[in-house]
């Protein structure tokens, strides 16, 4: 049921979660989508829409029920499952995204810590001790991970994506400033800051 | 004849910078968009759609002079002008971001670093020194600054946002996960890792 649904859907859905997330933290049970619309400034058209592609959630008359529809689109984003991460390149910025990880929601874990620096080894985060790179054939073999964050300049990024391609990782949140191109079914989310720094500096430019 | 560009073209612009930027690396002097469609997988008439928007840039039978179109690129995203930047909220990731910019782009100067907790006041990053919250009045007096970083709690982002618009901020990178609701006609480019690791992963749950 959930295939078929455009990207643009699909990017939407953590925001939703987010508020869905605040209402419940608030201790509201119940919304219908005019109020979710004033709060989130989308239209309850638009909400209702995004929703029924997922099957709605929402009756006639009552509106949304807060705790379920948190907890289905939770399930959507693949939430409700714990995913393994581990992150290469352990410099200032995968310092805090690792740090990020460790102190964030519980759908993700961060198992390791690696960084190709000697001087780093040994170095802990949050309790857990930055490895080499080159322990991460012996490390996966036993602690699988789902997720490799990568948070390296983008020379090194793309041998080590294509290593971690060989040893079983599926999935990259990509920091680098690298487009990867690796097989069909690995999944690449890029967090790229240069483009999106740029992106502001034009709108400021243009003023819009 | 910049105005009424889609933001889809717009957002795709930084990404031409970027390879740009390594084909002068590579003293590469001229492309085609045939040549620069393959190294970039995308189609040669998506990159002369793209660029046309602008004027155009390539001759027939020439293709595009690299150092010309980078420096054409730049100037439309605005990267021709200095921005000075303030970051408040120098945590780990606050911390992160400072460092990137401070080491990057010469367009992007880091003038001032800020935040809430008086235990890092004058501590430096990169020889900057961090100063108190209470401090930003008195500095942007002097010290005008174009954008303002946002890597703080969500709760304390929103007040911290309304003061420096108050104080002349008109434009914001924001890390804080809040949407902030701000005056028209000041430009704010949310990064929001949360909802970009949720994107990951459902798209790692449903294989796309």
């Amino acid at each position: 049921m959930e295939k078929g649904i455009s990207q643009a859907v699909i990017r939407r859905m953590p925001r939703y979660y987010r508020y869905l997330d605040e209402l419940l933290e608030a201790g509201v049970e119940r919304i219908s989508s005019g109020e979710l619309s004033k709060i989130m400034h989308v239209t309850a058209s638009q909400i209702r829409q995004d929703l029924n592609n997922f099957g709605g959630f929402g009756q006639q008359g009552y509106g949304y029920n807060v705790s379920y529809l948190h907890e289905e689109i939770g399930r959507i984003l693949g939430l409700s499952m714990e995913h393994r991460l581990i992150v290469v390149g352990v410099g200032n910025l995968g310092h805090a995204i690792a740090n990020y990880i460790i102190n964030g929601d519980n759908s993700f874990k961060t198992v390791g810590l690696f960084d190709a620096d000697p001087g780093k080894t040994g170095q802990k985060v949050c309790g857990i001790p930055i490895m080499g790179v080159e322990a991460l054939e012996d490390f996966l073999r036993d602690e699988p991970a789902d997720i490799a964050v990568l948070s390296l300049p983008k020379e090194e990024a793309v041998a080590v994506a294509d290593n971690l391609v060989a040893l079983g990782v599926r999935s990259f949140w990509n920091f680098a400033h690298v487009d990867l191109e690796l097989p069909g079914d690995v999944v690449v989310e890029n967090v790229n800051l240069s483009e999106s720094l740029m992106y502001l500096s034009y709108r400021m430019t243009e003023g819009v």
